[in-house]
């Protein structure tokens, strides 16, 4: 294998049963994936009965990392895929498996494939977080997959590709990780709400998660976020200086 | 795709737990498989544990056929693919799933996936029985496939030749035409240029590129850049407004 794409980290948000943790690590194993990372477990972590289901993939659990939300879980993932069937009103880009796969090892920096809680899904603000879905093609009258087979289905897909991957087209100037788009964020929503841009109140959240998807489409890379920090803070100036 | 070959029969062969028979079923309804052939199963059918794990493919299970040996199973089918990772001393052609399913989708008969007990896996005998071995191509360090999951494997592969059900297209928010960027772009100048933001004046020119280069990348909707409109207006209050 060449310089190749570091493997995708596979994210469980808010996990019910340590039972399906331990199948995911399991199901993880099986094609070479090693990073777990865990956002609430609902159970907390460790979890005894993780281990048992495993089979023996016990390292990637030891080596588990646990985050309280999302944002931090893939603080250091240029790309963000959601694994969803449900995508009412989201406005992203949807994938197979298979060219999910293809994007990864051709990718500068690391992917993250976040996969929702057992019987929920992932929801609407934790896919507002992504750049792109990914959907497993499933018969329509039968969409009946558990959290285990999903993950095995992209681990699947994304192994296939180990051997061929070969070293990937570095942009010039690649996609910055997914934490400092975060401060962007951050950094003009604080700005935002002091200017009273939010109005009304009621709907803030809505308007914020539109605001989000706009953002994490634009392929910033580091220093167009520097960029943009500079902006929002000038602008603040404008009317002062009038 | 052809006039279609038939989908491919699963069989199990001696299969030791109801559950996993169960989930087997699932994971073939999953990929719009439904033929379950199973021999000899070793509790006997029809299997109460089969039923909850199955989780809704009760027809799957209903209409699955027993049968005492592999032969009598695959007696109308023209293929037999054995599934199994081990080949020793068995000089038959070793395909990988997705070679297998072009096969299946290309054959004029009606083919067969054979598994093997959870444990042992196919005999010796079983696998003579076949014409080609699939074999998943799984992490060395550790093959650790359960029953289900190499089924699902297969129907998932199988099932991207039949085209069930692509991702539906999502309307994505199109980019806008680029006069409407180009119109926020002067917005957001004008409002830099009284902020001071290009600073020293020699830089203004470069500056403005590496801007509008950012901007031009974002692949922003129109409802985007409406929304980037209002938030540059916005911004333009913080200060005031402290």
């Amino acid at each position: 294998m060449t310089a190749a794409a570091p493997p995708p980290v596979i994210v469980l948000v808010r996990p019910q049963l340590g039972e399906n943790i331990g199948k995911a690590a399991r199901a993880m194993l099986n094609f070479g994936l090693t990073e777990l990372r865990l956002v609430s477990p609902r159970d907390g972590w460790p979890n005894p009965d993780a281990g048992p289901a495993a089979s023996g993939a016990d390292n990637v659990l030891a080596e588990a990392q646990v985050f309280d939300t999302l944002a931090d879980a893939v603080a250091d993932c240029t790309t963000v895929y959601a694994t969803t069937v449900r995508k009412r009103g989201v406005t992203k880009p949807v994938l197979t498996p298979e060219a999910a796969a293809r994007e990864v090892h051709a990718s500068a920096g690391r992917s993250a494939y976040v996969f929702g809680a057992e019987r929920s899904g992932l929801e609407t603000d934790d896919v507002a977080l992504a750049h792109k879905i990914v959907t497993v093609p499933i018969n329509p009258e039968f969409a009946s997959l558990n959290l285990a087979q999903a993950v095995i289905l992209l681990a699947y897909e994304w192994s296939k590709g180990v051997a061929l991957a070969s070293p990937p087209d570095v942009p010039l100037d690649p996609p910055a990780p997914h934490g400092e788009l975060e401060e962007f964020v951050q950094h003009l929503v604080r700005d935002l709400d002091k200017s009273g841009y939010f109005f009304p109140p009621e709907r803030r959240e809505m308007t914020l998660r539109t605001l989000r998807t706009a953002l994490t489409k634009t392929g910033w890379s580091y220093n167009d976020i520097r960029m943009m920090h500079g902006i929002v803070t000038a602008l603040g100036r404008v009317k002062k200086r009038q």
